[in-house]
């Protein structure tokens, strides 16, 4: 029997049990609260940065994977010296856990992605600044996410408190180039130990306030798919990423594409798949991380869109809507994570699939507004 | 939030939790033993004879449903008339404990069955082959499954053991005429507590000694869609059955429709749904007991097969195959249930969603085959 042990229980390890229950995976999570969004499969609960606690939960498993990026590396580090295995291994995770990293190993690479430096002072970012128009992205490499630690800057003013207290930074923050977009996409592939690659269609993201609110499956034309998939094959070999990869990518006016951030888990531009391919981005996690043989990614349908639910108060979780919500939108599918409701949250999501990217955003965000409980 | 108790801890217990985590059901499943195939679900393991403990079960959940006909029908009375909604509610579910009562009520309802009496005595027997040219089935009334409880008889001596062990089969037998059939098929329904009905294509259904070994899905042409379907609206309003019901018939020469059992649960003719339509039979089921809005049932594909994997041996449990069978074919679904290997026990199942049905069969028999190691 496989078992795979997955360190956090948020959504994602959530989303990994009901692929592990279909496949006959022992799914195993390690959970930072007894009543997390993956409850269900939660075996251990405790704290991610104790390597006593880790080793006790990776004694068991055949693997160990992950939910979030967050485990120190040192710890993981320690866990693959003492034979177990860890997917992503450490040495390509530390490219997802800090935006610096990531920046110099996608240089050397010599793939696309925004002008940027590292940043220890005022001047540091006045140069950059300068070169740039006077304006510039400035990112925390480490810990951020959902458009937490990013921040547009004009001048040293904006990011005054991030320098004062650099050494809760890792000692040197990130600025990028404020890129031209006309949208946003995002590869998704998965990749094995052995080395076995495959990538779901590449797939425009909508963001609001820095979170992902809505995916459209594939991209509408015209976009390059195969530059895509080239970034996406070059930084998974390039950074030794075991397991699903999202990359997500600046499409400029001219089609070109810029490499944004980097997730190596299954990722929010990937949840479509559950319905809309072959093989789900959560089926081929637990089976890259095994390293099984990968599935068939192709959609089932023409076009997939994904509607995100994020809280809209402390009160309202969604599934008290369902009744209206199904009786008016019986072709849709609704995804609640569990959580307890507040404003922002990632609650949970809604897939429709079908022949028209239109139609579909028009019933997954009429569907969306019935649970939001906002009227028709 | 909603709260599931599926009495049982069979495959169908199982395969009802991924849909059951999607949809953010708490799922509660109360098996027989600690490692059931619904393990992950399991809340309580226990008697479901015993009224105390199914009392205790259902206190905290908003619905009961089952796995398994099993449960003795007097008990359920009991939780219905202190208010447990037990769905389908027993005066439906004693139609599927007992072949006998079902075969009555068909009859008063008009339905196409094959002609049957009810057996007490040899000379009873006689009388039924007399009529029915000298062959019959006959069945035990209650316990029957996957081909246990059934023989052909053509004199008393082939039943004599159960004739003299009336009182352990309720008192009486069921003859049944021996259809001529040219195939078997099977409708897939679900219906809720208020009364909405939906249903899925009718499926053909291939069994090998009296178990169930693959399934076509839709059933090739030509086929009467319209008089399957109504056979199953009536029999679910006639029944008052709610949840998914599967009504597995004979098709003639001449392509009539005959009724030959029934099962009030998601049933094995129906695993193709999970991949294969909108809505699976498992997500509906969950809907249709806690009186949600059914899903659209359409099938996302031309076809699809499901290849049951049925045990080899008591070593082989399949999954240490998956390597091999993963590798040749990528567009296959596997399903593990998780079980200990036993020759003929059901284990896991294939499924394979396309184009066309003949090649699909051929996919999936295969992938069957390497799964059973019987080289290619």
């Amino acid at each position: 029997m496989f078992k795979v042990g997955v360190i956090g229980g948020g959504q994602l390890a959530r989303m990994m049990h009901p692929q592990a229950i279909a496949l006959g995976i022992e799914l195993r999570v390690f959970s930072e609260a007894e009543n997390s969004s993956a409850h269900a499969a939660t075996t251990q609960v405790g704290d991610y940065t104790k390597l006593a606690e880790l080793r006790e939960f990776a004694a068991d498993v055949d693997v160990i994977t992950f939910d979030h990026e967050h485990v120190p590396i040192a710890l993981l580090e320690n866990l693959e010296q003492s034979g177990v295995s860890v997917q992503p291994p450490s040495k390509a995770l530390t490219h997802a856990q800090n935006k610096l990293v990531m920046r110099r190993r996608l240089s050397e690479l010599g793939l696309p992605q925004p002008a940027w430096r590292s940043i220890t002072s005022a001047a540091d970012l006045d140069d950059f600044l300068n070169q740039q128009g006077g304006r510039a992205i400035v990112k925390t490499p480490i810990g951020g996410y959902d458009g937490r630690g990013v921040r547009i800057a004009s001048s040293a003013a904006d990011i005054s408190d991030w320098l004062e207290n650099l050494d809760s930074y890792g000692g040197s923050l990130l600025a990028e180039q404020l890129v031209d977009f006309k949208r946003e996409l995002a590869q998704l592939s998965a990749r094995t130990p052995s080395g076995e690659f495959r990538h779901w269609p590449v797939v425009q993201t909508v963001q609001e306030n820095g979170v992902c609110s809505e995916v459209i499956a594939p991209a509408p034309a015209p976009v390059d798919h195969q530059a895509a998939v080239d970034i996406a094959k070059r930084v998974a070999e390039g950074l030794g990423v075991t397991g699903v990869l999202a990359v997500e990518l600046f499409e400029t006016e001219s089609g070109e594409l810029f490499v944004n951030e980097l997730a190596m888990r299954p990722h929010n531009s990937g949840h479509f798949s559950i319905e809309a391919a072959v093989t789900s981005q959560f089926e081929q996690h637990l089976r890259a991380v095994l390293n099984l043989p990968l599935g068939e990614t192709e959609l089932v349908a023409s076009a997939a869109v994904m509607i995100n639910l994020l809280g809209v108060d402390d009160a309202n979780s969604f599934v008290e809507h369902y009744p209206a919500a199904m009786e008016r939108f019986p072709q849709a599918k609704f995804h609640s994570y569990q959580k307890a409701a507040r404003k922002g949250r990632k609650m949970g999501h809604i897939t429709v699939v079908g022949d028209d990217a239109d139609e579909l955003l028009r019933v997954g965000r009429a569907a969306r507004d019935v649970l939001y409980n906002r009227g028709a």
